[in-house]
């Protein structure tokens, strides 16, 4: 009798912990950025060459620091134009996600893999517009719904938007970003 | 002869370490971020809504990083206008003061208490002006006077100013920041 | 003979530890970045006074916040003017390089010697220019070549550049940088 107790225990126990293991892989399986980039079919486009004396990454800690991307179509070419004249907020939205797979481009690069990344931290988004137009963060969001889209709770930041009066190549909006990486 | 210097040591030792204990305890108290709002009747503002998809605070490590805030009022109405045209120095020294409350609103929901944070680390302001205004620095010192006066030493950062094109909803200041908090 | 082996043995281990010392004390010598300096006559500025209510360097861990820097000639004087309308790309390099030798005077009074510099992280460059000049990147790289020549791969970080409308003073260029110290 005591040892059919304590082999039901145990059974029990490895029962319940295959359950645990088997739910944790699944759900984490089902959150891995990349999977959902493959599933989205989402094409992450070739990392730009860089404008300058400069890198696209630069770690310190556990901080990845991401120098400012425009936005880049998936045939290499640049979007162009000023909010509040040549674009509007959706194509100003546009943009500013095609900025997004550009970091997340120089991310997989840099990291292989982007379940690496446990925190999308800090967001900085500098919008090309005439002097009155005030949809800088309906333009940002491009950028960050693509973050929380991919990385989920992971991907919700701090951030900042502003106007600028020109940007490099003419872009609408340029982007960089801080990332922490788990160990 | 022996017992009374024993007895008159340990009666030294206690009554320094008391003395000791309530210097550092008032002085600390007289420090205190949140006792010197009260004390100085600021009151901090409702903490504004998100402009968009991102958070008003994000940590990693030791640090909380502060999404960009502009100037709202105490009623929740966002003060407007383009220095150099629409508002003067004192109007944007007080328009930075104001971004300021809201970034310290921001953080007492975020830490419960002000006396958390070891030190204002760094302060990036944006001012929105005309092409031909130059007084970027004068209009952020209400911003960067604000932190010197709630914390002291530990509020005196580094900063950047610069002046742009446009901002959310018209502000004519808009500022982020990063924060070092204590263990 | 036993003996000897031993003594040629240890005279060999000593001659080798000799010649090992000397080179990495020679090649760390070249690469000493106050010494680069020297050897090709750049001398730092004057550290530029504050222009409000902050410092120049502040400290969090091993990372380094340094506040916009302006460009400043040996005299003082600040360069001012707007790209694409009063300076033109060589003149903007040369002012972007004329803020990274302020950056670097500000660097040497807080570090005492610029060799404790482990790597330049982030640098973000603020250019006022006109609404169509394009070429930040072209000015930025003053600044960012000369942390590589300063500092050799130590000096490679992750930059944005971005076009505003105004910065203090009418300079035509500030930069802002975080920057990561050895132990």
């Amino acid at each position: 009798m005591n040892k059919a107790a304590r082999f039901i225990k145990q059974a029990l126990i490895i029962m319940f912990s295959l359950i645990w293991f088997l739910t944790i892989t699944v759900s984490a399986r089902g959150q891995d950025p990349d999977d959902l980039l493959r599933q989205k079919g989402i094409v992450l486009p070739a990392l730009p060459g860089r404008l300058g004396s400069y890198t696209a990454v630069v770690r310190s800690g556990n901080l990845l620091y991401l120098s400012g991307k425009g936005p880049v179509r998936a045939d290499g070419s640049d979007v162009t134009g000023k909010l509040g004249k040549d674009l509007d907020i959706s194509e100003g939205y546009a943009a500013a996600r095609l900025c997004g797979l550009a970091q997340l481009s120089a991310l997989k690069e840099n990291l292989g893999k982007l379940s690496r990344i446990k925190q999308i931290i800090k967001v900085t988004g500098f919008v090309n517009g005439t002097d009155s137009f005030y949809g800088q963060p309906m333009v940002m969001d491009g950028y960050s719904d693509l973050m929380t889209e991919i990385f989920g709770t992971r991907g919700i930041h701090a951030r900042s938007a502003v106007g600028v009066a020109a940007l490099p190549k003419g872009w609408p909006v340029e982007v960089e970003m801080i990332v922490e990486i788990g160990p």
